[in-house]
Formats: C-alpha cells, structure tokens, sequence
C-alpha cells in the first residue's frame, strides 16, 4: 500500500465540454500534476531523476468514470503509487464529489525511461521507498484491443499549443484527438464509462497525426497513427447520456 | 475606479509551451475565470445576467507582457471593473510574479448580449453597481489593423473539444489559432510583447477556420475567417527571445 497524497480542486468552465461535463484529458492532467506534488514532497521531483538521466513515461491508464465532474464542482482527488516491479510502477487515482461519492477512478502504469538510449531503466527500491509502495513480481497486462472492421478517420496535424514543457505532445491531446474522432451528436449523448489507453510511441510537433475510430455495440476502438505505425490505441465503453 | 479582487494562481507543467512559458490563452482563462468568481460574490454571477435574458462577450482584449509566467511559478491576478459606458464595459488584469513585479496587464472590454435578438443591452447603472465602476461617457476604439500584403494560411476545423461550457469556441481558443499559425521556429525565438485583440463573430462547432497571418517586422498582423467573413483580428507585437 503507498502512502496517500490528497488535494482539491475547483473545476473551471474551461475545463468542461458543452454539457458542462469535465474533459477526461483536463481531469487526468489536474490529477498527474497532484502525484508530481506529492512526488517533489517526497523528494522525488522530476529533477531527481533528470539527474539520473531518467524521466518518467505513462504506458498505461485504465479509467472509470461513475460520473464526470461538473463546471464548479469541488472534487477532491486521492492518489497513491500502490506498487511496483523491475519495469512499472503502479499509481492509482480515485476522485471523489463533496459528499464523498467516487466519480472516477484511474490506474496508471508508469517506467523510468534513460533519456540517451531511450530504454527503459530498472527500478530501485530507493527510488520508490518515499511512496511506501508495495515491491511486486506480477506484471499487469491491458487488455488485448478489439480489432477494426470498417473504422472512419480524422487527421490532425500536432500544433504548438499540443506541447507542454517535456517538449513533447502533452498526454492529455491524445485523449481528445480521440474524442474528436466522434461526432458531436454521439458526444452529447453519450457518456464514458470505462476508458483504456496504451500509450506505445511518442509524438512529435511536425506530425500528422492519423486517428481511427470505429463504434461497435457500446464500445468504441481508437487507434493513432503516424505514417502507418501505431502510436497509441484505446478502448472505451459509453452508456447513454441524456441532458 | 472599480473594487479590486485579487488571487494566487501556480502555474501547471500543462499550462506551459515547450520553453516552459505560459500559454497566452491559459493566461487569459484563469483570468476570467477570477473575474467571474468576483462576479459570484458581488451578487452578479452569470446566471443573474441570464435570468434577465442576458449574457457577457468580450468584444476586445489588449495584452501587454512584460514577462510571460513560468511553470511552477506562484503569480497573483488582481482584476477590477474600471468603468463602463453605454453599451461597453472595461476590466483591468493585472498579473505580478511572488517579488511583485508585474508580469502581464490585461485591458479588456466586454458587452451585455441579449440572448433572444443576439443585440447588445445598453448596461444599467444597477447591473455595474457592486463592482464601483465608474460611469463613463467616452467609448475605447481598438487601432486600426494594418492590410495584409501576402499573408500565409492555416486551416482549423472547430473541434468538440474547443468548445466550453457556454457551447462556443472558448476564448482562449482563437488565441491558440493565431499562434499556432506561426511556425514552432518563429514562436520559440521570439516572445509576445503586445497583443490587441478583437472578436467580431462567434464560431461554431462545424466551421472550418481560415487563419490568415504576416509577418510585418517585429509585428504578426492576424485574421481569422469562416467562409470568407472576418470572425476575429489581432495584431501582435514580438521581441525576440533566447533560452
């Protein structure tokens, strides 16, 4: 079990779609930058591990939404890296509403990366040890995606305003080039219940980024491409929403 | 002269471009939403307007950027109702980093729209009250935007996930159109020293938008079109920047 690190927030305007509900990628970017709080509280902010010459990379999250936050709704979000192996360590998130109900939950996945050779670094327990997570063997497999039959697609061209600080697509952008995918009319009659994503290769400013989708039953399949090779997939599974 | 609110802000990793400084139009939403916190709490939230079949639009923003905020930097934006006119009312932002050096100011001009006939509602002395805005006979006219000469183009189809709470393209949107019509070359050795803004038309999910830009010596002359009406302008002022 990891130590608990707990936060609030106030969901802005900004953060929500049309129909006020929060934006999956801004609920995950609000909840990231908590576990970097509570990681600098820990001494083990990025720039302890920048000087390893190691950052972290997200391979994984698996989420699921009860309800979405609302436009001025006070969520407090819960956080713990709950375990780890040689490879990945394991952070679960849950955010709650004020009365104390679960809204979401997220798992994440996460490796330390060496930043020259672009490989993935073993992790030591002294790099773990502030977050009091639990040392595993067991290695957590996603699911294996369904495949496409006749998937519809959108192109998008990655922008300046795509990148955050790591000088990379922030993860967020991902999420919506796959909700962008879907039309408005299934957006707004629709809700996330359960969202799982594979991160597989970064993205770079200069790429056009080629998003598949196809909607079979109540699950969605998602799948990004740049130049014919898979960059990051999903599956997502919707009930149905009504205003 | 208006009633001062003031509040902290730290800025997110997300928040941020690649040089890890502040994007202007995440800049421009935290204060707003400042604004209409202070609005909540002097009896005008947005639903007071709405009740009386009214809502706000920004119609102009000057920015004037000292410095643009930092990630992880702790700023304060303090914001006040300077005064208001007939039809136009004018709030002042400032923006100071933790020493008290003033970062960024903000000059905007807002409109009460009636919602039905989409025709402006001349403001009355009891809707500006609470905010001890001075009552002003004179109108703010933005400069005059220079012709373009052979501008350069971008194409943005609306996207779901531009729109906010309001069902329109959220402001800070056709700030992130305007840059990312540049080139990331241009953007990462030159930063913004002032920006005048102007919104003319709304734009709605479905629109493709046409974004004309020039470069004219130090300045970036800017318009945004659907089907060939002019949607929104800007002019931009740039010093040049090294990391």
């Amino acid at each position: 079990m990891g130590k608990k690190f707990s936060k609030n927030y106030k969901v802005t305007y900004y953060d929500c779609d049309s129909l006020s509900r929060m934006n999956i990628g801004n609920l995950v970017n609000v909840m990231l930058y908590y576990s970097g709080i509570q990681s600098t509280q820990l001494g083990r902010a990025d720039a302890y591990f920048h000087e390893l010459g190691m950052t972290w990379i997200v391979t994984d999250y698996e989420i699921k939404v009860n309800r979405l936050p609302r436009a001025f709704e006070e969520i407090t979000i819960v956080t713990e890296a709950k375990s780890y192996n040689k490879f990945f360590t394991y952070r679960d998130f849950e955010v709650f509403d004020e009365q104390g109900n679960l809204l979401v939950t997220l798992h994440s996945t996460f490796s330390l990366m060496k930043i020259e050779e672009r490989k993935l670094a073993s992790l030591k327990a002294e790099y773990l040890e502030p977050y009091e997570a639990d040392k595993i063997k067991t290695i957590r497999r996603g699911p294996q995606l369904p495949n496409f039959d006749e998937p519809f697609a959108k192109d998008f061209e990655v922008r300046y305003s795509d990148l955050d600080t790591n000088n990379h697509v922030n993860n967020s952008k991902y999420l919506n080039w796959v909700l962008d995918t879907l039309s408005l009319e299934f957006l707004s009659t629709h809700e996330m219940a359960h969202m799982h994503v594979r991160f597989v290769k970064e993205i770079a400013y200069g790429h056009t980024v080629h998003s598949l989708a196809e909607e079979q039953e109540n699950q969605t399949i998602h799948q990004i491409q740049v130049d014919g090779v898979v960059h990051f997939e999903s599956l997502i599974t919707w009930r149905s929403y009504e205003v």
